[in-house]
């Protein structure tokens, strides 16, 4: 542990530092570092459990009190099995593609005068994550493979955690660039941060709506995060209603608490007849709470919705409905009322699922598939960094492609402007080959 | 011209309506559009052309009071050529490759479950610009070309001639989505944009450091641009002296006053004494002035160089010049006191300059190479969007591309996340493929 308590200021510019080593590892060396922060962790359960026992012995004196919730205190909680699903995680962080060094395109400007644009990391990335003890472990292992120095505030509910599993990763990679990880606690060091537009490049937050938007509105700094998740299924005139009876039921009931599960659902007027009742029926049988526009109330029994419905993320069973007499009017009602999250049309009419597609300015536009496939696991993106509300840099469901950027780097022999320049300018042949750019300087 | 001025708000809000139905517009359409643009001003020589005498006029008098510089009333003038060079862009920019539509990646999650990551529009996108008023005409039609809407700020100076271009633009664009280019001119209306995240999704500034500072200070919009050009050229123990010579006379004579000449050579010590005296000279001849640090002075008869000299972006003939030990003293010179823009080393040692090119955390690194070329024409990126010192989204040189986001498109056939959880779970079979998303919509 260290001595004497570092400010947050120099904890970044140290990360900072650290940085520019960071970028300069070879795969394999991020590789040695990511299985040996599982080794460490592997090796220290006692440890990490017993201060993880503080943790949630506070958080339920706190329940008791009534400040916590169950749930709370339950994601708090780490067991030997939670361990083992932390280090299988890292591992499996470390086994996924090297995101890094890729030439990502290759160009000929004139003989001997090649450009290449080589995927590298962003730099240093500041995150402020709930306080499941096991988001420290895995933004640290992201950061690391995509070879990034991180910045790590957790929730202060799982200080005792986090401290316990930052110092073990600070050891178990005490050969890495000295500041590569650097833990920050107090409430005001996160406001210290979000002024340090000059030595941060990224920050990631996650937590609520509320709290993302705290940090937009507070930082010059870019910021990579999700606010809402406002979602919606439309059932369209030409839909197969046995297939979007299916669909809907598993956006809404299959995992509610999430952000890509549906909130409201539209539905054609020329199919609600025929479609509704079944559907509500279907949803009440999983007690889902259906809340209904007029005309959906006239044709089943359900409680009213208000404005307020279409512009909720209920993260819970709760359902609104409404009826729409075109597709024009459900892209009308998503661009109102959503969050530019994930919109899913079930149609059997591929124009208007086209139509759909490409007017609706969201994330994620599904044809005949649940909202909820809207995650970067199920994506294939390998491991998940988190999914993004923005359209600048990286969009949707977010793997470790989005903590990289780029660099160009130009191989000339001598070559000077002065040449493609003036009356007797020569010109540039721009052509595009299929070159990888040779690090000279590295032995493995 | 409008018969009641609406407020900022009003037209941004229009933009955001206007961006969506841009959005779906083929590339036909919105090339259609930009000749239409070209042709307009064709036609309208003689209305621009008194509209910008008025600017000329204003311009002249403050330059009499000593308030404007020739070189500004000079950026501020049209003429024939300047506006045939104009038109000439706007059609260079209508014949680019389609930055939309594109497929950037396609992933079978499963039998008949495809994910296609389709290349997209922004969506808004605010510029504010200096006096020059081909500006106007360059931001619109990138802008349209990439289907984005845009709002344009140019400078006061240039509001006569603002205005009649931007009227010229409207009305040759009146079957294209009503609003999608707006005009503001006040500077209130800048702060009131600068407030409107959820409307605009990207600033692009241009002009002084200071002001494009100014403008990342005050608002949570993603800004893509440019502050500070500090580009080094470092010239190694193992440079050929004589290409050295050409490229670091070129990097600062070709064109001082760009963002990309360089404004400080670093010389390794090893071959400072046969390199200086001849480069000095040949600086000399050029009328340029050489500042140098003790070393440097030890050499040749230059005057000192300040710790000020060192973070300086002269953007004129002035240079700097220093004596390192080593290639990681270079490297840690530019680390302290560069701008992350473009860094060149001149050396004949790969395996050296390797180590530079990854070491170095700036978005053009160059071996052998003036520090000139760091521009989007040269780069073959096609029209230039402008440069970015950000890291985020789009870095360097920024082309077309940068004007684009993408949208993930999902296809199937009534799948459920269900399937693919719990006990049962049918795995994912996640294979790239080389497919195309179709958009059943398109007739042309």
């Amino acid at each position: 542990m260290t001595m004497t308590e570092k400010t947050a200021t120099t904890k970044v510019q140290e990360a900072q530092a650290a940085s520019l080593e960071l970028a300069t590892l070879s795969d394999a060396e991020r590789k040695r570092g990511l299985h040996a922060i599982a080794d460490a962790i592997d090796d220290s359960h006692e440890e990490i459990l017993a201060a993880n026992e503080k943790d949630v012995e506070a958080g339920e004196e706190l329940l008791a009190a009534g400040e916590y919730s169950q749930a709370l205190v339950d994601r708090l909680k780490l067991s030997e099995s939670k361990l083992e699903s932390i280090t299988d995680m890292v591992r499996s962080v470390a086994e996924q593609d090297d995101p890094l060094g890729e030439t990502l395109a290759a160009r000929r400007l004139d003989d001997d005068l090649e450009l290449f644009k080589v995927a590298v990391p962003i730099g240093v990335v500041g995150t402020i994550f709930e306080s499941r003890p096991d988001a420290l472990v895995q933004i640290a292992a992201l950061g690391l493979k995509s070879g990034n120095a991180v910045i790590l505030k957790g929730g202060s509910e799982a200080s005792h955690s986090n401290r316990i599993l930052y110092e073990i990763i600070r050891e178990a990679t005490a050969d890495l660039p000295d500041g590569w990880a650097q833990q920050i606690e107090a409430r005001e060091d996160v406001d210290a941060i979000l002024e340090m537009d000059d030595s941060i490049d990224l920050l990631m937050p996650r937590g609520s709506s509320e709290f993302v938007q705290y940090i937009q509105d507070n930082t010059s700094i870019p910021v990579l995060g999700h606010t809402e998740g406002i979602c919606h299924v439309f059932v369209d005139a030409e839909a197969d209603l046995e297939m979007a009876t299916d669909v809907a039921f598993d956006a809404k009931v299959q995992y509610p608490a999430v952000c890509n599960a549906v909130e409201t659902l539209l539905v054609h007027a020329d199919v609600a007849e025929a479609f509704l009742p079944e559907m509500v029926e279907r949803y009440r049988e999983a007690d889902v709470e259906v809340r209904g526009d007029d005309r959906v109330q006239e044709l089943v029994d359900v409680e009213a919705a208000t404005d307020e419905d279409w512009a909720t993320e209920y993260g819970d069973l709760v359902l609104s409905v409404a009826v729409v007499d075109s597709l024009t009017d459900a892209i009308g009602h998503i661009t109102q009322y959503g969050s530019k999250h994930t919109e899913s049309i079930l149609t059997e009419d591929d124009e208007r699922a086209s139509k759909f597609m490409r007017s609706l300015d969201s994330a994620s536009v599904f044809h005949n598939a649940s909202t909820r496939f809207s995650d970067g696991y199920r994506f294939g993106l390998g491991a998940e960094v988190g999914i993004s509300t923005g359209k600048i840099h990286a969009r949707g469901p977010v793997g470790l492609e989005g903590l990289t950027t780029y660099k160009y780097h130009l191989e000339g022999d001598g070559h000077r402007v002065a040449t493609y320049a003036g009356e007797d300018a020569r010109p540039f042949s721009h052509e595009e080959f299929d070159g990888e750019w040779t690090d000279a300087s590295r032995t493995e």
